[in-house]
């Protein structure tokens, strides 16, 4: 089973996701993609008179903000690129985590700041994990020939929307399902240095990753999807590969391994 | 099987929509329901400078149309839906008919107004018929135990999204299914007399609508939806009957028959 994760570089992108959902549509075997949302939401937040908050990085989801991110990631760009897969042969299921309960996740405790006293409450987000995942409904709907579409709107199972971080929920429905994990983005896989596309880095393991990071040689941003992959390996995941969204079907990215 | 529909006046009110799901995850055995959108979509259109067209009383659907009625219902209504029904011990799967290729349906083709010489072009607009039904994965997803709720987008199998009637979706999905058809809505039934709320007609047959048709005694706005219910009897649905969306669980209505 690959888990296949596409960021909101890749979905905002026409040329790169329609590229993208041709090479999915073409991978064989039992399959799941995993979807960012892009900056679309942010656009129409503004043009509704919605300021963005983010504390520490983090997004803050009050309630019309976990609107618009629910049309956006569940509406447009899921139905979206379920539809894309559809005209390619791939019976894409586009899925929120309240659809058929496959992903309930509890809603975020407040959190305290790095300050180490402040408190805050994220809001309408939630942490998913590989508990919060019903492999056996995943399972269920892949046998009936299915290809499973998931944005990263999921729900508490009381009735509460939740947003949570998409990279999180491709690791847990790997990790969940004993799967292959494939992060597809804009760049060849993990570089050494940050200006040289070629720079890629074939293997990381943890202890690589230690040093990379002591070194200051990943970028930021790159930081906490390796954190996230590391702990898919650690939970059940069989693999983990980094790589350009147009580089699905071939070798090469960065692997990482425990 | 029952397939309810519930209306946008149903969607857009927090307390009849929440009374209704709680009916809803109560009625007993197999079921599915279709949604309306409400007046949200029409208020982000305006928000984000999009002038909402209407020619004969139906929605030109463009581009930017399409994108905001997808995130509105097929995101923020459908998942909404679903989040309440799985609250309340109902296995809930929000789907559009790219979900799974679970409606295909063709895009409108221009056409002819009623002045018999203009031509009109809908834009991204779909005619759904029992036959764009695909009734053998639904019944699949009812005997898994999921209960499939609609939204009215669906799509072409060559990737794109349409915009679709509602009252329609209801009607194909019932006749495919051989099911029966609930319209909710928020007047006890089709009222003889329109400020009478209590002058529900309790059983209409074809030649009972063509006089009251003729005899200008129903609301216009029933008149679409009654034509489009008889169909759904002339095409395999076993019943119909419109009435209360807090009624779901009573008996009373207007019953229609063929």
């Amino acid at each position: 089973m690959k888990v296949v994760k596409i960021g909101g570089n890749v979905v905002d992108n026409p040329e790169l996701l329609e590229r993208f959902c041709t090479d999915f549509a073409a991978l064989p075997g039992p399959k799941c993609l995993v979807h960012g949302g892009g900056v679309m939401a942010s656009g129409i937040q503004k043009a509704l008179g919605q300021e963005p908050v983010k504390i520490e990085g983090r997004r803050v989801t009050d309630e019309d903000t976990l609107r618009v991110v629910t049309m956006v990631y569940a509406g447009w760009c899921n139905k979206h690129i379920t539809a894309l897969l559809q005209a390619r042969g791939c019976n894409a299921i586009g899925l929120s985590g309240c659809d058929g309960g496959v992903i309930t996740a509890p809603k975020r405790p407040p959190r305290t700041l790095s300050d180490g006293v402040t408190q805050v409450d994220y809001g309408f987000v939630g942490d998913v994990t590989p508990a919060c995942v019903d492999r056996k409904l995943v399972l269920s709907l892949c046998e009936m020939g299915l290809v499973p579409v998931f944005s990263a709107i999921n729900h508490d199972g009381l009735g509460q929307l939740l947003n949570t971080n998409a990279d999180t929920v491709a690791c847990s429905v790997a990790a969940a399902l004993g799967g292959e994990l494939v992060y597809c983005f804009e760049k060849k896989g993990v570089l050494s240095d940050i200006n040289d596309e070629n720079s890629v880095i074939p293997l990381i393991d943890e202890a690589a990753f230690a040093s990379l990071k002591a070194g200051g040689k990943v970028a930021e941003g790159m930081i906490p999807k390796l954190e996230t992959a590391f702990s898919a390996l650690r939970h059940g995941a069989v693999a983990a590969v980094i790589k350009h969204s147009d580089d699905l079907l071939k070798a090469g990215g960065t692997r990482l391994e425990l």
